[in-house]
């Protein structure tokens, strides 16, 4: 839904005639509000594209900005790592419904923009540009042409399935052996939290993370193997497991909603997806999660897909005068390197906050890659900072950290020599 | 429909009920049979699996023996090379609608097995166990029910893409820069080329072969790169690459019926799938190309799809009389390490066959292989004979090759160093 409006706003912006259909009803009339809640975490991919639209100012008024980690010990200790320590730049927590609802409502605004509710896409013909559409508020079956499909519908994606049909389609679709559950901590406890940081929990296997909401309430998440999940099925050995492992979190949480919450829940899975190409011929393109579902452990997800809408712009800028079959073939060319990096970076990164924020050898890097960012600030921008904090392609950020990783060796085994020679000397 | 009829009779012979329902016509009367003519290589674990229906002795008298590989250099010279010099085992070159003609008929002399041709399957309702196929004979929509869905419905699967939206599905589909085009030796030239051979043209970076037909003509078929396909658009490029790479075949093809085969078609593309679970609960199973279409270098495809059909067959023997959910489970967990193992060898065999034989290095460890398999029967098995000539399973077969690739490298450091220490002693 997000990055489908945002993607009619910028196409509107450009003078094109779009119809948006949306399988869900109108969230901002819907008495209830369902799909996933989990906190988004917005950066500097995704202000970017809603700067372009004009529609950065009234999103961030809506986000509470997050400075830095804060690392929940076992012993109730905590620590503290702030994303940018030089430049303070921070990444934003937004409600998912919130943000929907203001890009809706951004992109029904533009004359040349239509919105369509509770409209499922059943079957696209590809070369024909046609879609089968069912419209469950009349219960007709709506036959649409276009010049241009995009598909902006998410990991389950209809539009890639019909792509999938097609000759050199790759797909990579996996799921990780974990699983994610949601609580709650409401806004009259909000204040057991430190404010505007990004809590973490790690527990090496498994972890849990809180993010804060605008009314003062926070959302947490509880990651872990589906397992484990199965294994806690009794409030006894819920206790057992939070006095264990998350013994702060007991009060903050606040046990009886602890019970209920997790007891009649069940753990969500994380699809991971690469794909390529992201387009078929001059007639369809990919974007979002439907190109590129990723786990949410970079918070890039909805950033990559915002991102999307700011490549297909550009593109558009430059080769839109031409046909459309320019723009989407340099829309894959550019992206696939970029998207898969992302989708990798992302996973690595859930063996970073559950596990390796812990060890001495992730502070001690990240005191050095403070340190050479702050003396060489155009040339050492370490990975987390290239990533949430410029536009630099995803897959220039990877290679980057790979000369990075290259040099501190190299550096090492430089000093560990001079160290041997030295004791040597000495002796 | 060669795994799925064949499955039809497995199952028969149990005594279930069987609906097999064929989106193509009954090609035993149809004037025109379309589809891929590319010849099947029939081996061991396929054998093994008509024997157990009482097919094999049918399926052979159609089938020509291939002994071996004759090998043509780009001087016209030739060079054979046994598949089996000790036991002279072989495979089969069989002809794929020969086969299909043969496995419809026994299905349908199965009081218990009804065939439906022309009847398209357009959606699976897994949880409750429904289909929805469209009969084009009648134009009318039939809702299916049935206690198990087996889908045999290739790489494309029907079955397989619903599967694809239940969670913790992993789908790895990938396609090679190669794709093949069919040429043809009619059996008035058939005499040109040796018999009771696979005959390969390896060519580094692309190859051709030739595959004998019950009746005395030969498919060949060209594997290349699709830019290479591209680049040859005329009489007289198709002449120049010819006369350049397979001088000796232009006669046996014959100049016109080559210029005529090559320039009116188009290369077909490779795809390469494997996924994981290969069913749903007790209510769905896929087998054959449906669960791992592989590039056809290693001959297993088939192979591969009947073996599926002999351990669902053993597996329903032993726990059959209980649910079926044990038997699917059971299928997945004993069926995907050995179908990721042979997609993943039929993948590597493309370089051998097209570029690895030609190399001393292949001729040196076939030596090798052929003198410790005839010294250590039991013990040394080389792979292609371990996967082609027995029902070891193909994850053993890769493991075996593994281990005795380690213990070549350690005998031939071990004799490296003898060489060193006598030149040593000599000087």
């Amino acid at each position: 839904m997000k990055v489908g409006s945002l993607c009619a706003c910028f196409l509107a912006k450009r003078g094109y005639q779009i119809q948006v259909y949306e399988a869900r009803e109108d969230l901002r009339k819907a008495k209830h509000q369902r799909g996933k809640s989990i906190n988004l975490a917005l950066s500097h991919r995704g202000r970017f594209a809603l700067r372009s639209v004009g529609l950065e100012e009234k999103v961030l008024e809506n986000a509470v900005p997050m400075e830095g980690r804060l690392l929940h010990s076992i012993s109730n200790a905590t620590k503290s790592i702030a994303y940018d320590k030089h430049t303070n730049q921070c990444i934003y927590s937004v409600s998912r419904n919130i943000l929907n609802e203001i890009l809706l409502t951004a992109a029904e605004k533009y004359p040349n923009v239509k919105l369509f509710f509770q409209c499922k896409l059943k079957d696209v013909f590809l070369k024909e540009g046609k879609c089968v559409i069912y419209d469950s508020k009349t219960k007709e079956i709506l036959n649409i042409e276009a010049d241009l499909i995009i598909g902006a519908d998410g990991a389950f994606s209809r539009v890639r399935r019909c792509l999938q049909q097609t000759p050199l389609f790759h797909l990579n679709q996996s799921y990780i052996e974990h699983g994610y559950l949601e609580l709650s901590v409401p806004s009259e406890r909000g204040h057991l939290l430190v404010p505007n940081l990004l809590h973490i929990w790690p527990r090496g296997e498994f972890m849990m993370i809180a993010l804060p909401n605008s009314d003062g309430s926070w959302t947490v998440t509880l990651f872990m193997s589906l397992e484990k999940f199965k294994e806690i099925d009794s409030k006894k050995k819920l206790k057992i497991f939070f006095e264990q492992h998350f013994p702060d979190a007991i009060d903050i949480i606040g046990k009886e909603a602890l019970e209920r919450e997790f007891l009649s829940s069940s753990p969500n899975y994380f699809i991971s997806l690469k794909c390529n190409p992201y387009h078929f011929q001059d007639r369809a393109l990919i974007i979002g999660d439907a190109a590129h579902a990723m786990v949410p452990f970079y918070g890039q997800g909805m950033n990559c897909g915002f991102e999307d809408c700011t490549v297909l712009d550009q593109l558009l800028e430059v080769h839109g005068k031409c046909s459309f079959d320019i723009v989407l073939e340099k829309f894959t060319q550019r992206r696939r390197e970029d998207v898969h990096a992302i989708c990798d970076l992302a996973m690595y990164n859930y063996i970073e906050m559950r596990d390796l924020v812990t060890r001495p050898t992730f502070h001690a890097r990240k005191i050095i890659d403070d340190f050479l960012y702050k003396l060489l600030p155009t040339i050492w921008l370490p990975l987390y900072n290239s990533v949430s904090f410029t536009n630099t392609r995803y897959s220039v950020c990877m290679r980057n950290r790979q000369w990075q990783n290259k040099v501190l060796s190299i550096g090492l085994c430089i000093l560990t020599v001079i160290l041997f020679v030295s004791i040597f000397c000495l002796m």
